[in-house]
């Protein structure tokens, strides 16, 4: 039986590409699912168009009006929660549980920005800072403005989120008016091709507003021109070749990216096997090594505990993975589902047989039997690694397994601890187990010059805080150096990638004209 | 007779290169003048030496004390301007007048970050925003942060601004925190060398902090490290190579690029002959033109004014080009000097052959003797070309010419001049010369998606104005697209580029902590 070659959504038509297509399948199971195809599909037209259409339609509203958009967005997609998260299963392999990390991750992405852009109210413009006075004079001032930038957002994107993947990156570029073309990687582009054709078919945003496009990225980096931009997220390969892309090297394509890294937990110098600090460190490892089976970019994948608690804490949490039941997720008794694709096990097993020629295995989840799953689905179960003088490691600060798999390391001193975490070349996020608030706020500082967000954790904010690897609308994603250097959320930070900045020197009769139709942003 | 090989101060000590070294020569005399090299010198020594020694010193200190540091090297400029002017006269060929430009065009901007920057006190990191909810209970909340980035600063500049083009970059730089070496470009690395040695001499830095190696740029990127930044003013060709070297598309260094820029002023569509807006362009225009022999990449380039006032507009430019002397600048009565080099008299003289394929030439000061100059001096007169139908030229909206050389356009319609300057694929700065507030206001608006400055002059800032193309340290610098995509000063906005941002997330008690050691930027 052949699948349904999904169609793409662009220059404003459903346009089916021509061939066979590359099959999509379930991870689990083995069957395929769908097709894609962006074969002999017009990419200039498409991108003119939602450069041109979506792009004027969109900067014709104000901030006020296209929050309320994100709010029909939301609508929408709440309405079809049932089908989405049945193609997550299939198609991602994931629990239900995980699933709901993507799917209604990104539903509460878009309501988030829904909420906050409406207070923005009716402006087409942000002001950004004061007027300053240029001579002693006030006649004569400059204002920094922020306006849309005129051209398309394109996104492409990573396969472990086709659902918050696509709406963290879009809401605010909607927000800020600027048109969105998705190309979801392919593994999983089901999901995103879905709610995107949902969205379509409410009538909700304008026509050239959002577009997708499913299967190879060839040629999509030469439609870029100067006011367009660009947003990756995926491989540190991947990320080289569209940095290097004329696109970006020549025409100044802005570019955000987000990629490998290889993200730290910390426990405090002083805590006790089971200390709160401790007990919260091992539950946190326990999820970030298991959820989403370990593919996420903000997942634990080294862990840095006081040498005198290095075996219990490698006890503690091999006790809660071995309760981690692997398998087919539609059986209710499993825990973790599958990788998303038999190349994605490929993946993680040569890349742990690369951490395993400097680490010791401490624990390892594939000696248990699969739960309703065949040993040739893509499941891969838990192993937790270990090395007992980390300074000596190479691989292990330098690999990332997106997969299962953390290493745990015993540390001498702080400074040797921070100096080890810093060998990581720039990560997303490093959490802190703490009972001292003094400690977390002077290693905070120190470890915010090589991540993009510290995630603090103590016992007074154990029932509230929101994970290490949980990336919350609110707050800044993305990490320097090998992490890619992209910035990403932060509240309405998020803003100012598709915003253009500029001074506006002048007369302060015509800055006051200006100012009329700006807003400062809140943040 | 030989002339003297400047030494580099590099790895906190001066080093002279190996080899002949590259001649550097007065460009109105002939003479040779000064040779630099970097031949020879360990590149990865000094680089590792500004890193750690230079950055641990500088983040040892306050924003306040860094502050104090950037008043210390404005006192020590200042105690030897005479020297600079000396070496700007023989070694850029600039008058007095253009010379100053640069040398007090840089103490000033020292001098502005000095004073913003004492503002900040006895941080050590900026907190940015506000402190968000992220549950309903207040003790788990969200805090964005800058810290300092652990890194160096590597400037490669631009032959036209040996003096501000340092300080410009090097005072935001210095005052984040930030080491800075300083690669001038070889044609007047003098001056920059110069400014450098005094203020190393002089002991008002601590030791890796301020770095110049002259010569060669080969092997440079190489040295670049995760956290390391790079600040790029040139050709557009050069900007690409820097932003497809490993070290950018790879280990994410954070770049910053102002290369080509097609700037334009608008003349608004009621201004009639005579009228103040005109006769304030026809002054901007000229100045713009000639100052600094046209090589600056804020200049105009494109002169935009309604069809009805074309010949007008041309007559009175060229009455006022025609009493431009050129020459050599030793004497008084020359308002002009030369151009840097006579490799950049060539680019420029075939520049213009390029305009002139569509352009008319409007006025040619070259039909005019140099004064106390040989023709074989790199000195040109200023050229004011035109094109009545602009809408069909190609090379006039494409191609920078670096000199004294602009075109003279008329537009039908407000649309047609805006679609015609948007052609120019981002630009520094495009100036707006009306009597309307709401004109410029409306149109300032449209003008900030493809500009990173626009400077609205009117009659009641006509005494107060800083200039269209005199960058100043209160506002933005830099533009999108052909411009490079960079941004620069902008006040304290400038900090930006050399810091890292990151979220922490965690207990109240932590982040109250953490934001005494804070300060917030009053932008």
């Amino acid at each position: 039986m052949t699948t349904e070659l999904l169609p793409n959504f662009f220059a404003g038509r459903w346009q089916t590409g021509t061939g066979a297509g590359i099959p999509l399948f379930d991870p689990v199971l083995g069957t395929e699912l769908v097709r894609v195809s962006i074969a002999g599909v017009d990419l200039a037209e498409g991108f003119a168009f939602a450069r041109e259409q979506g792009g004027q339609a969109l900067r014709a509203m104000t901030y006020a009006q296209r929050a309320a958009m994100l709010g029909k967005i939301v609508e929408v997609l709440q309405a079809h929660r049932d089908e989405y998260y049945a193609i997550s299963t299939a198609n991602s392999g994931t629990t239900t549980r995980d699933s709901g990390v993507d799917i209604d991750g990104g539903i509460y992405t878009l309501g988030y920005f829904a909420k906050q852009g409406a207070a923005l109210g009716e402006a087409k413009c942000l002001l950004d800072g004061q007027r300053i006075r240029m001579a002693k004079d006030p006649a004569y001032q400059t204002q920094h403005i922020q306006v849309p930038t005129e051209g398309v957002a394109l996104f492409i994107n990573a396969f472990n989120f086709p659902s918050w993947g696509l709406w963290e990156k879009a809401a605010p570029a909607l927000l800020a008016g600027v048109p969105v073309i998705v190309k979801p990687a392919t593994a999983t582009a089901w999901l995103t091709q879905r709610m995107v054709k949902d969205v379509v078919d409410a009538g909700v945003v304008p026509a050239g507003a959002l577009s997708v496009i499913c299967g190879s990225s060839a040629g999509l980096m030469d439609q870029l021109q100067p006011f367009d931009v660009v947003s990756f997220t995926g491989s540190a390969e991947t990320g080289r070749i569209i940095r290097s892309h004329p696109a970006v090297s020549e025409r100044s394509v802005r570019c955000n990216i987000e990629a490998d890294s290889i993200n730290s937990a910390l426990l405090a110098p002083h805590a006790t096997e089971g200390s709160e600090a401790f007990n919260l460190l091992v539950t946190e490892v326990v999820r970030e090594m298991t959820q989403k089976s370990g593919q996420k970019c903000t997942a634990i994948r080294r862990i840095f505990v006081p040498r005198a608690v290095y075996d219990a804490a490698a006890a503690a949490i091999a006790a809660k993975l071995c309760k981690t039941s692997v398998g087919n997720p539609r059986n209710e008794s499993v825990r973790m589902g599958a990788l998303v694709s038999s190349e994605q096990k490929a993946a993680v097993l040569a890349g742990l047989a690369q951490l395993k020629t400097e680490a010791d295995v401490l624990f390892d989840g594939n000696t248990a039997a699969l739960v309703d799953a065949a040993d040739t689905s893509a499941c891969v179960a838990p192993v937790l690694l270990g090395h007992r003088q980390p300074e000596q490691a190479q691989v292990l600060h330098s690999v990332e397994v997106f997969g299962p798999v953390a290493t745990l390391m015993p540390y001498d001193s702080t400074e040797q601890a921070l100096a080890m975490i810093r060998r990581g070349e720039g990560s997303l996020v490093c959490s802190v187990y703490s009972e001292d608030p003094a400690f977390t706020a002077q290693v905070s500082l120190q470890l915010a010059a090589w991540h993009g967000r510290v995630h603090a954790i103590s016992p007074d904010v154990a029932a509230l805080h929101s994970g290490h690897g949980n990336v919350m609308p609110m707050s800044l994603h993305g990490g320097p150096g090998r992490a890619g250097g992209g910035e990403e959320l932060g509240g309405l930070r998020a803003l100012n990638f598709y915003h253009r900045r500029a001074a506006i020197q002048g007369s302060s009769q015509a800055l006051d004209l200006l100012a009329a139709q700006g807003v400062t942003l809140p943040l």
